[in-house]
């Protein structure tokens, strides 16, 4: 059954399942803020034979992904979220159950976060697209941006990098895997497949964070190298990122060889971790707390130098650069 | 000169001429809201050859409908625009001007209104298409719903229906117009491809409401008919509408027969008007204060039935009906 066979009231019908009843009906949806809290808004398109496709992603994980990433965003300004509202164009032809395993997926990604879909809007499109907008709130004092960036403070990311871009090439390439345990498989396919916004981080810093000190960040969605850069130029400062305290998991390590497990921790995108500016011990000590590969892979400088550096072998230092070739038309 | 000639960065230099400095360069925007609201959001999805088109749509006025589209939203639930964001999927072959124009109508619909675009994406597309989001704010005791009719209230609307579908027709038959003064035609077109969301009648509105009453109501973007449905149903009430006392312009008079103008009235859509339920002398004191065409046209009942009724003639009245053809896959 098809989308053409059900039309509208059918459909919504079934987005209706997927939200808290009390925001259905009305011409938008209200919802409670806390009072003392700014709102964080964040927007993402995403479009078929572009974004995904049927031959790579299933529709529950286009809605999970879709839903991290915006997510992920509302982490990376150190919010926390309220709600997401969904809009949908779709083909005649789109299967009914595509549409109910997309808002499954939508729905298994929010679940964590108590967040509920609170709106959205259903309509006839020649090619499936979807724009998921997210909203959040944050304290004042705890908002993060990119460019409160200071030089002499620490860089830190909350987990390992280049999973995503490894378990897209494990899909692609299957018999890549044999070295690899079914867990170090699974592991690199849901970091691809199910990435999960690091809204946890955010928690524990705020809880750990002393008065008056600002966190500058964002999130690596593409590539900590851009990342990286982006922070620095938006603060008008440097950094040097230590290669050897990059983390990047046994399993990539497994799968391919240093230099691109390196390549894809710095340009692969998509792992959605945090990157943080901070002093150096509140980023160890977050870094400690946080685990599963959280670490500190460098410092930021007072010039506009933004190099990859290794230690034991000065001479091979790199600039990092920004992710060109993430998005184009 | 088309968009894939200028790229992504080239797009995103285009959208920050629209948006206030402060909200671009992070993975969200952050605005501030009163503390004693709650947050209204509505979203909207529109698609090329299926809500607008290059033959018949201009870039400015497909920006410019689909941000009053969403602030009429927002203006239906009783509350105050914050913001919006703008999501926009393009074909590369989407002229560079194309884009500025789309803004440009965006811009020119929220200006009066003090409400800035505060976030958004550009990316590829196979087929255009546009993802608005808007958020409002609402003190609790002003919110307005669809299902909160009593009744033996009044029914009003906030100013005359039929303008925009008659618009549309003299758009696609210019020759209809010939009775009309070039005033008039201006007056129909602008309906259709500049509707103004009438923020300002629930401004009015809020300052003359005592407190503890309760006005319920939606938009007439399906119809004034489709409106006067939801609320019945949505309230499980009745209503009589008194045909003679549905407002429709001198100039829709002059284009079309009275029996197609009170369909397009009723049936037409996007008018983009303000249906409210409220006791009667309310609602007659705020058509007064708003003028224009606003006017008291019908009664609540607390019987199920919703009929258009004419005084003179008992024995023709109708039932009104949801616009189902409004939309469809």
């Amino acid at each position: 059954m098809n989308v053409q066979d059900i039309g509208e009231q059918g459909l919504l019908a079934i987005v209706k399942r997927f939200c808290p009843s009390e925001v259905v009906g009305d011409d938008g949806a209200i919802i409670t803020a806390k009072s003392d809290g700014s709102l964080v808004v964040t927007t993402d398109m995403l479009v078929d034979e572009v974004h995904f496709s049927d031959r790579t992603t299933s529709a529950s994980d286009v809605g999970w992904r879709a839903t991290a990433a915006n997510l992920s965003d509302i982490a990376a300004m150190g919010a926390s979220p309220l709600g997401i509202t969904v809009a949908l164009g779709l083909t005649g032809d789109t299967p009914v159950s595509w549409v109910e395993e997309f808002y499954r997926g939508i729905s298994e990604c929010l679940e964590p976060f108590n967040t509920p879909i609170i709106g959205g809007d259903v309509c006839q499109s020649k090619v499936r697209c979807v724009s998921i907008t997210a909203f959040g709130q944050v304290n004042s004092q705890y908002a993060i941006r990119r460019n409160t960036a200071q030089a002499g403070n620490a860089i830190m990311v909350t987990g390992v990098h280049g999973d995503s871009r490894g378990g897209l090439e494990l899909l692609l390439k299957p018999e890549l895997g044999e070295s690899l345990t079914e867990a170090q498989r699974d592991c690199l396919i849901q970091a691809h497949q199910r990435p999960i916004p690091r809204l946890d981080a955010i928690a524990i810093l705020q809880e750990m964070l002393p008065d008056g000190v600002v966190v500058a960040g964002m999130d690596s969605s593409d590539g900590l190298a851009d990342a990286v850069v982006q922070i620095c130029q938006a603060s008008q400062i440097g950094a040097r990122i230590e290669k050897h305290q990059i983390p990047i998991s046994d399993a990539l390590k497994l799968l391919v060889s240093p230099s691109q497990a390196l390549d894809w921790a710095l340009y692969g995108g998509e792992d959605f971790q945090l990157v943080f500016s901070l002093p150096l011990p509140l980023a160890e000590e977050l870094a400690e707390k946080l685990g599963g590969g959280a670490a500190v892979v460098g410092m930021t400088s007072p010039d506009s130098q933004i190099l990859l550096v290794d230690q034991t072998q000065p001479q091979t230092d790199t600039i990092l650069v920004l992710n060109k070739g993430f998005k184009h038309f």
